[in-house]
């Protein structure tokens, strides 16, 4: 959002929205048929930009570390995962019906929007506030009926026996699928603590009301990791050194129920020894997670994390840490939490399969604590597009960062002529085959840059009438706009180098 | 499957199976409660081989060409889009129901098993089928019911209104969320014809019978590629010089119907000009599909093109080819399909949605025709994993190609001590960064180079007391068990040039 020649216009919803329709980065499903509300395809560059953060991710989290298994589980789940969880008795919203007109709201929605707090999440809590506050439906002003439980996940039913029906569910998160892995994982593997298991992969919650673009949707892709810690071992972190000097902006649960509202920066091993982190692990987590985002393109400063306060906190959770981007319309958001989960996943499927579900440590049988770091990844590509989304005088350009822009390299001839074009195309050849690249030689010079900068593409090659002299083409940088010649011999290496280190 | 010493051994789908669960590839999922048919989890090996298949298929279909854009769609869609493609009425099998018993079956199999041929798919003949053949239930011999139609779609149900249920499906192939994003990609994208459309994602069925492990499941991998081309044009394929010397074993349809059942040897070029393949671009992406399989490791003997005979030809369908992979235990099996599909689904949701969709192509608004190879990724794996699976006297080893094998290279200090643990360690930190690797020090070397080769490490580097000499260290290949010394220094390039060639 930085600009130059005049006041910096903060970015809307309105202008990313618009941007990924126009320019292929997301589109709402089945539009041609009105769409479903809480849907989107990936269009050609958000399926790039997709695989972009999904495989830097991995690369971070699983594939350069030597305690970290994959695994990629299935959607629709057997039932028992489910109940053993607590999602078919916990995981529901409460809706209230507007007697009048039929809409349907989400309770804590309602009251929310109104700038109502709610300390007690029960059905009788809402009624009363709803009832105190004398909200009324928000589109026609009718009378709303008490809340009524309804359950986020969505099921199927499996099989063909029609009259014996065996219904499953599409999993509302990707958890689970690790959580009835552990036994499989540390036979197969010989895995021995601590030692994290990750995933990514699509979710399914059926929202009341889906909304804000990509932010609350019912079909998204969560990449998580359960890490699994001896519970007497907290905070022996073999790692604790590399992210001791960390800073963050840490909201606590005590601050903010002393009415405080700005983060506090402090170090990582601060937090833990004034007792604001509860482990090591857990602020281990929380560092490498807020690196790992920096990593990608987010600034520090529109990042926060804040700790859950005691009516938030999941069933299964000891302590939680959001961390929450600045979206400057929509204000503090979560784009991923970092939850001490204790062993009450592991210790439920024991119960509820009778397996022991238990790993030898220091010579005793030991159901391990997990930390959760669990990220949403569309909530994660909305920051990015908002931190990338840059209006200057001129023109509009997304400043992603190398590593995960959908091109990372345009090729131009100057014109169409003079074999000018002849000459581009065999440099768009040579580079296509290492690097992700288009070739444009549609209308003007400055049509196909600014095209270029507003899809992020960071690179811009162009061959010129001097290179047909010297074989040296223009890169130019799309922040700067600042261009530098380079021989076309060590063009491909060149902007390997550039790729891999931003 | 090459053995030395002693008669090679076929392998069986007990091995893989077998090989899958102990070593962590792929588990039955919610195994703890009882697991659910035709449903699996990748394991810690099976993701790592997952994403290298995944992602070389990406390079070499989307990112690596000019002509081709991907999108990932949405799971849950929208239910016109399955009334338009015909899979609301027609996604079906006929199943029989054992009167006695209860059992289910599909009434095909039942008829297939016993080497009964299905002429017309009809619960007319099906019934006609099973009355003159006898077939009764295989469990209790009971009576079977007449054949009812089911339909494999799974569906759910969209938002809270219970009383007014908006069923949604799961899609059943990634296919259609290409056709109904058809325009936004030609507008977002600015393409012409002829390009290519490419998505992978997980599609669902709800099978009557899974079996055969990674065979035949109900929720699964496509790799889907939609070619639009000008129905005049489709012999302008410029790309056809690439592949035209390309030979592949063919069974055509009419050799077929007059019952010859060994493919014929013909290059791509004489298949299109004496009319077996329809057209020069039908040829072309079979052609580029084998190539593509060859490339990931499976033997041009073991693949051939089966054309689809009239009956099994689907409703959508000019004219289609199956490359099948023959795997030893169950014989010639389709892993991936090449189909004309003309411009029938266009149609169909032009129809459905009263949104025009079509492009303009030589000045003439062109409705196209689309060329489709859709590829079946665990299909592919099992294939992969088969033609791995290597008995020799003293070792089983998984011959996969450095390029998707799920760890690249184990590195061991040949003893855990005088310091060859400390620079064994030192030599994986600096690896670990670039190529997938891990470290491995428990127990004999031999018990670890077992172990290696049974997941198919392609290259293990042993640290050994020359090695605090000279600063080299071995390298030892897994299929030819040869070694040698590379110089430290020289490593990390020697592996990543060992891994590119292969």
């Amino acid at each position: 959002m930085v600009s130059s020649g005049q006041a910096p216009r903060e970015v809307t919803l309105d202008d990313i929205t618009e941007l990924c329709a126009r320019r292929g980065f997301f589109f709402q499903t089945g539009k041609i048929y009105g769409g479903l509300a809480g849907f989107y395809d990936y269009g050609p560059l958000g399926v790039e930009l997709m695989k972009n953060v999904l495989d830097d991710w991995w690369w971070y989290f699983v594939e350069r570390r030597e305690d970290m298994y994959g695994i990629s589980g299935s959607i629709i789940t057997h039932p028992k995962v489910w109940e053993a969880s607590g999602h078919v008795d916990s995981f529901i919203d409460f809706i209230v019906t507007c007697q009048k007109c039929g809409a349907e709201y989400r309770a804590d929605h309602l009251l929310e929007d109104r700038g109502i707090k709610i300390t007690q999440y029960t059905p009788e809590e809402l009624k009363n506030l709803i009832r105190v506050n004398n909200i009324r439906c928000p589109a026609c002003g009718g009378e709303l009926s008490d809340p009524k439980a309804f359950n986020l996940m969505f099921s199927s039913t499996l099989g063909p026996k029609k009259d014996v029906p065996f219904t499953v569910y599409l999993r509302p998160e990707t958890a689970q699928l690790i959580f009835v892995n552990f036994k499989n994982i540390v036979f197969s593997m010989g895995a021995t603590l601590p030692f994290g298991v990750a995933q990514y992969g699509k979710a399914f919650r059926n929202e009341i009301s889906p909304r804000n673009f990509l932010f609350r949707l019912r079909e998204f892709i969560q990449m998580e990791i359960e890490y699994f810690v001896n519970p007497k071992k907290l905070n022996e972190c073999p790692y604790f050194d590399e992210v001791k000097n960390v800073e963050i902006s840490l909201l606590s649960a005590e601050d903010q129920e002393r009415g405080v509202e700005q983060a506090r920066r402090v170090r990582i091993e601060d937090a833990v020894e004034t007792g604001l982190i509860g482990s090591k692990w857990h602020a281990y987590w929380v560092a490498e997670s807020l690196r790992w985002l920096w990593r990608i393109g987010l600034s520090p400063e529109k990042l926060r994390v804040r700790e859950h306060v005691k009516t938030e906190l999941a069933h299964y959770a000891k302590q939680t840490f959001d961390i929450e981007y600045y979206f400057p319309y929509m204000g503090w958001k979560e784009i991923e939490g970092i939850s001490n989960r204790s062993d009450y996943d592991l210790q439920r499927h024991q119960e509820f399969s009778g397996e022991p579900l238990h790993i030898i440590d220091s010579g005793e049988k030991i159901v391990p604590y997990v930390i959760e770091p669990s990220f949403g990844l569309e909530r994660i590509i909305l920051a990015i597009l908002t931190e990338a989304f840059t209006v200057e005088k001129n023109r509009i350009y997304l400043s992603l960062k190398p590593r995960i822009a959908p091109y990372k390299v345009a090729i131009f001839p100057l014109v169409k002529r003079d074999g000018l074009d002849r000459l581009a195309r065999e440099i768009y050849n040579e580079i296509r085959e290492h690097i992700r690249a288009y070739y444009d030689d549609d209308g003007s010079i400055g049509k196909r840059y600014a095209k270029a900068d507003e899809i992020g593409v960071p690179f811009c090659v162009t061959v010129d009438g001097q290179s047909l002299q010297d074989s040296t083409v223009t890169v130019r940088y799309r922040d700067t706009r600042q261009q530098v010649r380079v021989h076309r011999e060590d063009l491909l290496d060149f902007l390997l180098k550039e790729i891999r280190s931003n």
